[in-house]
């Protein structure tokens, strides 16, 4: 029984958190080399750097409780990038390959969307306001890309659509 | 390379979901046992049956295709599931439990949400109209299961913050 505190908790999903973005870091260059379509890519790499930025934030919100962060890896997020590789491999580079990543994509957003309203919702419970800042940033981003990538399946469903017609 | 249309991915989909739904439609009943709140169990419980008739929801798209499911286990529910195995060991039942369990469930229902946000997508472009019903009523009520644990999450904090306070 190694969580007894609200403040464990809140350590264990970020560190749970930390771990996953990690992953998504290591992962995002293969998809932006699988992409076939230059707005998908382009997409994929500024989320990249967003991904950078929200790993700092999360690493300022450990320093500002004087905490460490655990040793684990988010069993989740190694199942989603594993789909991910998984579409890559059954699929040849084009639309439809990037119809499933765009998908593969959302189903990661929705995940961390998830996650940092966890943590925003902890952080809040612990009084910690300025984590709450920090953990209130990144989720505003992670549901703007979501969003970004619903026009961008929309863009692509269109244009096969279109293709097809 | 086995995906080759829109509508091999779509038959894809459909089967990476209703593998996600079996596999949480055996994991509920064990999180219903784990927590401590009733209002939670009933909650688990409640969701359980919604997740029988959403399996039930696939089943029917599938036959409206005329199509055959994909024998496959969806990788990033093994992960999800995974973790809140690691939840109920690593916490006593109580409310510190049922915090991380609800933060589990909420990740859960966002990787649906996702899921189902693109099965309506596919269906529509497909032009499955009866298809996007279907699959519209399972993405509204993830979403009101989503707003339903949140409400959860914030009456358990409270009540974690009085005892302490």
């Amino acid at each position: 029984m190694a969580i007894k505190t609200l403040e464990d908790l809140f350590i264990h999903e970020l560190s749970d958190t930390h771990s996953a973005e990690r992953q998504m870091a290591k992962a995002l260059p293969k998809l932006a080399r699988a992409t076939h379509n230059p707005d998908l890519a382009a997409a994929f790499e500024l989320h990249l750097e967003q991904t950078n930025v929200q790993i700092e934030r999360l690493d300022q919100v450990v320093e500002l409780l004087g905490a460490r962060l655990k040793r684990i890896k988010c069993a989740a997020m190694e199942g989603l990038v594993e789909e991910s590789r998984e579409v890559i491999e059954s699929m040849d580079k084009g639309p439809l390959r990037d119809a499933a990543l765009i998908g593969g994509a959302q189903k990661v957003e929705h995940y961390e969307i998830a996650s940092y309203g966890t943590l925003c919702a902890l952080a809040k419970q612990l009084g910690h306001t300025d984590a709450v800042k920090l953990l209130k940033a990144t989720l505003d981003e992670e549901k703007a890309t979501d969003e970004k990538l619903t026009l961008l399946a929309e863009a692509g469903g269109n244009q096969m659509a279109a293709e097809a017609g």
